[in-house]
């Protein structure tokens, strides 16, 4: 094993929320340290880090010391500022790489880069302008979904337009961020695959597991996602092709539409995604823990599925039915210490694990 | 659920090893934050704690001001001074109770206990002086292990006899402090159990583990222990009558041999124990989690094993291994993140999960 990072390195994450706690968590399994950055108070992550900044990406000098301290760095969410990147790779090599971001922070660059492979996406079109939204009305057709370009997620910095005419508004609440403009497309579901790549670009895939989304948040993962083999194994050769064309080094949550027609990408996340939690009690090898091997040079792990899991995620006053769920047989929580619930907040998730049979 | 800690408490850990590192990391699953207080520098725990006291255990002032910042009080080993926990226990509880600690940190009176319950141990005697050794010997035989009374693990604190004109070098090698000769017993194989209690009394116990020992320390466990069922039954109820006697509140490791005449009990940890590490990869709660559902005041959780375990210890050198196992399919490791290494040092262990029939 070469370029592998000797027990006891630290490992830098940009963010500390939820995802950067169970990455921490699962550095501390392979015996390396965390040091979380991350501008807001009281970040989840820092429980459990061997050390905090707390500082703004604009923080030069915070930037620097902390790519100082660590050994690499990686993030637990893709929209940080191409400066704060600057700063830190300049210092220390950055896991997933700059290029990663690059495409997957602008969903029109993400877009183009897939149907560039030669995969499927809903099909979209660039809107720098309102009469250019107008044209991509008439090609798309309605339904279709204004989105940013970038910056979005859960949901956010999206409008529905089901009639050419409301065009000028939609246009108007973008309030002049670069948008792009999305066709509906017709899906049976929708499942996810969380595929990792090794620094020696080894891939490995967890088993596809189905979602369920409310609200554009994701409330439920099933796996396995009852699909037929050959789309199951459509699903792991597609997310490798993403991954080697990257030279990816980390976990990638690749979310895909199965339709009539076949798999098609709707997004791809350049970290450990909220549907793979199931991991965490499905494997011996969980995605957090696979993603830290992954940027440390260590070998994948083992993520075949011992067990059916459905992940259930708790979201604001999700969180009344925790004592229920705590005396629940066969259900593992995973609670992300955040001081206050608000709606929409993503506090925990529960794994029900469906007993083995005898 | 009464005296339940709310979300975000703080639990503090006399303790800043590996127990207490998994400990930490399983109190963040359920939203709780840890406390660690260690004499020693850079302890494990403290990489993944939110926060660490360095002090000794005379050291009333830190006592007292770690006493006032946490919720609850637990501990990693079983041998802290009584003058500590007299410190602690005016300001906050301390979960298992003092009492469970007394017994424990004195094999005579654990012993003691043990037998006035009705169930069996090795035969022993105390052994105040030469004289009572040498009467000892007489009574229950060579070859016998003298052991101090107080502060043994490990192996250390023993000397074998295998003579009785041992008997005063033996004396000797103890230095004054009070002992105990211990018979020898023909056993078939050593198992445990890791029983947990919670705060409203109900017990759930683990699945028992087979123990394999090399110099004194645990080398193996494996689940299922291959016991005959009668066996297990027995294993468990005779668990569950050493927590009920107690009042006990948190997991125990109860250590067992397997004889001719059935169950001997070797002996009890009031804490989790390093023959439960399988159930971190064998059960949706592992005992790092009902010990901290317990002191806590959760319900206990499902602790039913859902895959074959054999947990390996990575002891001194065995860390050379690492490289070998961080590749082997269905093998999950735990690191404890210690700089050092040492003979006879516990740095870590792997859990080999098998894989489950399709």
């Amino acid at each position: 094993m070469t370029d592998v990072l000797p027990l006891g390195s630290t490992i830098g994450i940009l963010g500390g929320g939820q995802l950067g706690r169970m990455l921490s968590v699962a550095a501390s399994r392979l015996g390396f340290r965390t040091h979380v950055f991350e501008p807001g108070a009281n970040p989840p992550a820092a429980d459990v880090a061997h050390a905090l900044t707390t500082a703004s990406y604009e923080d030069t000098e915070a930037l620097k010391a902390f790519a100082a301290s660590v050994d690499v760095v990686t993030y637990e969410f893709e929209n940080i500022p191409t400066s704060a990147l600057d700063v830190i790779e300049a210092l220390k090599p950055i896991r997933p790489n700059r290029e990663v971001l690059r495409i997957s922070q602008d969903r029109l660059t993400e877009k183009d880069f897939l149907t560039g492979l030669g995969l499927t996406t809903a099909p979209y079109a660039d809107v720098p302008d309102l009469a250019a939204l107008e044209q991509a009305l008439a090609d798309l057709g309605a339904p279709a979904i204004l989105k940013t370009r970038r910056f979005g997620y859960d949901g956010k910095g999206q409008v529905r337009i089901t009639d050419a005419t409301q065009a000028a508004q939609a246009f108007a609440e973008m309030k002049g961020a670069p948008a792009i403009l999305e066709g509906f497309v017709d899906f049976t579901m929708e499942i996810s695959v969380i595929a990792a790549r090794g620094l020696d670009g080894s891939v490995a895939c967890f088993d596809p597991g189905r979602n369920v989304h409310r609200e554009g948040i994701l409330r439920e993962t099933t796996v396995p996602a009852g699909i037929p083999a050959r789309l199951r194994t459509d699903a792991i050769i597609l997310a490798g092709r993403i991954l080697n064309a990257l030279d990816y080094v980390g976990v990638m949550g690749v979310e895909l539409f199965v339709t009539p027609q076949g798999l098609l990408v709707n997004e791809v996340a350049p970290r450990v995604h909220n549907s793979g939690h199931w991991t965490q009690n499905g494997c011996a090898t969980d995605q957090f823990e696979q993603h830290i091997r992954a940027v440390t040079g260590w070998p994948l792990g083992d993520g075949s599925r011992h067990s059916d899991v459905v992940m259930q995620n708790l979201i604001g006053d999700d969180m009344d039915e925790v004592p229920t769920l705590a005396a629940r047989p066969g259900t593992a929580l995973h609670l992300y210490g955040k001081a206050e619930s608000r709606p929409g907040r993503k506090m925990g998730h529960a794994n029900h694990v469906k007993p083995q049979q005898a």
